[in-house]
């Protein structure tokens, strides 16, 4: 089934278009997930409390969102312990009913991007088994190589029935230095029109595509001319709340209709959760932020 | 001590600027190495065939090598075993006493790309003891998000004695689409001066940055104009062999010395050994491609 109508679906079903960032510091656990370490190497344990610590999460707040971004630099540092907890974590918020999305913008040459194409959405056959990768339902993916070389993910997503979420503008103060650079063009306005061209041959029944981009929502007007460039693109807006974005300014990112963006919130939630020392506060935060972005997309 | 002055010392010891590419497909391995599958998962199984062929790649055409280069995606498409296994190669590449290259081509928000530095150059903190990461001697990264966010890639390498390699001019075919765009001032260059200013900080000994820069050889032209932007950057040049770029006509990439630049080659090499069924004859493919580069580089 197509990922644009899988995610409209969901959204409908949710009345959510929240997305709960997950990306774990094994130095500011929730205390409950702490006694989940068991024993082991430090990288073992580690990990063990940050999957407790992400369910704990998902378990209060998921119910507000549609999905989860994982942030996969925050896994991979805890090694191959690291990886399983990923993989673990994206299992969890499967079983909860929610999207996972592995969030490691990935790009390189077309050879190596279909692997990584396989590793998160795909199937690796080897002389043993086949090995299922990751699962997510979406990846994030980075641009900078080119057409040749976001193809094979693009391709991989969707033929598991997932979606691709393209790097065109990002959240971060510096992302101006490149990404709006380009006499007469912007890059951005490049990479829109690659999503664009690239989403085409999978748009399904609502008129959105597989193929979406993440546009920050710290620049209320480049979402809303990004908008313009990429009508048929589901908006993955990173930078609400520690960054600076407000949920009222993105109207546009949902004109063309409810499943057509989803906003991902990571701090502000978690930190709640953090705070009180305990994961149920983490569901206010979230609440708040899905009832903005619903009356917002009504 | 400086990675680029312990590149140069690695480089005129080994009397090489050769880096054995290894991007280990479960499908394609040495008949050797299927041997060390052992019992377990088909990830399991293939994660321990995968780091013995590597083991025994780097056995076979190290003597002819100053590095390897690791294609993380390959790695990671076997999950937590596959990372294991990503382990396991950069260890036996240090201690066979070459340099390992994380390819990963990692780029994130600065928050994230800290992390990201920490998984492979560095080590992160938890409740349960320090965790050391992939311990890489270098790594590539992704500049499209914008000079804050490859900030902490770079710096944490510093402060590791690594490098790192920054995405400029890729080989593949699509690389022109958004690198060679701009009216005036093509991206690539832009890329370019980011890079010459990021190394600004990290020079060795002999003028050369521990912050370098991914340059194909498919476009010796664009090689050259690289060089001009960035006189004190290794070049880190893939695209030998079966993408087509030829060693000899790369002088301009070795104009500042014998450390700067690398050539890496991968199916040129390995697809020697696995045609004929035997490890050793990995060595004769890899010993041409070094003495073409080191004496380009005289």
């Amino acid at each position: 089934m197509n990922f644009a109508d899988r995610l409209s679906d969901a959204v409908e079903s949710r009345r959510s278009q929240l997305v709960l960032g997950l990306d774990p510091d094994p130095s500011r656990l929730l205390p409950d997930a702490v006694g989940f370490a068991g024993e082991g190497t430090a990288a073992e344990r580690a990990a063990r409390a940050v999957a407790a610590h992400c369910a704990l999460l998902i378990d209060a707040a998921g119910s507000a969102c549609v999905g989860v971004k994982l942030q996969m630099a925050c896994f991979e540092r805890l090694g191959a312990p690291g990886w399983q907890a990923l993989v673990d974590t994206s299992a969890a918020a499967r079983a909860a009913g929610l999207l996972a999305i592995a969030d490691g913008k990935r790009g390189d040459v077309p050879h190596t991007a279909a692997a990584y194409g396989q590793a998160l959405v795909g199937t690796t056959p080897t002389p043993f088994g086949d090995v299922v990768g990751l699962k997510a339902d979406a990846v994030t993916a980075n641009p900078l190589l080119g057409r040749d070389a976001l193809e094979p993910i693009v391709e991989a997503a969707r033929r598991s029935g997932a979606g691709t979420f393209v790097l065109v503008r990002t959240s971060n103060p510096g992302a101006a230095e490149l990404q709006d650079a380009g006499n007469g063009e912007p890059l951005r306005d490049r990479l829109a029109r690659m999503v664009d061209e690239l989403g085409a041959d999978g748009v399904g029944s609502r008129g959105l595509s597989d193929t979406g981009a993440v546009v920050g929502a710290t620049e209320p007007g480049i979402v809303a001319a990004m908008r313009e460039l990429m009508p048929r693109a589901i908006f993955l807006l990173p930078g609400i709340g520690a960054q600076g974005g407000r949920v009222d300014q993105l109207g546009p990112a949902f004109a063309p209709g409810r499943g057509a963006a989803l906003v991902t919130a990571s701090r502000s939630i978690v930190d709640a959760a953090l705070e009180a020392g305990r994961p149920g506060a983490a569901l206010p935060a979230a609440q708040s932020l899905r009832e903005a972005a619903w009356e917002l997309s009504a």
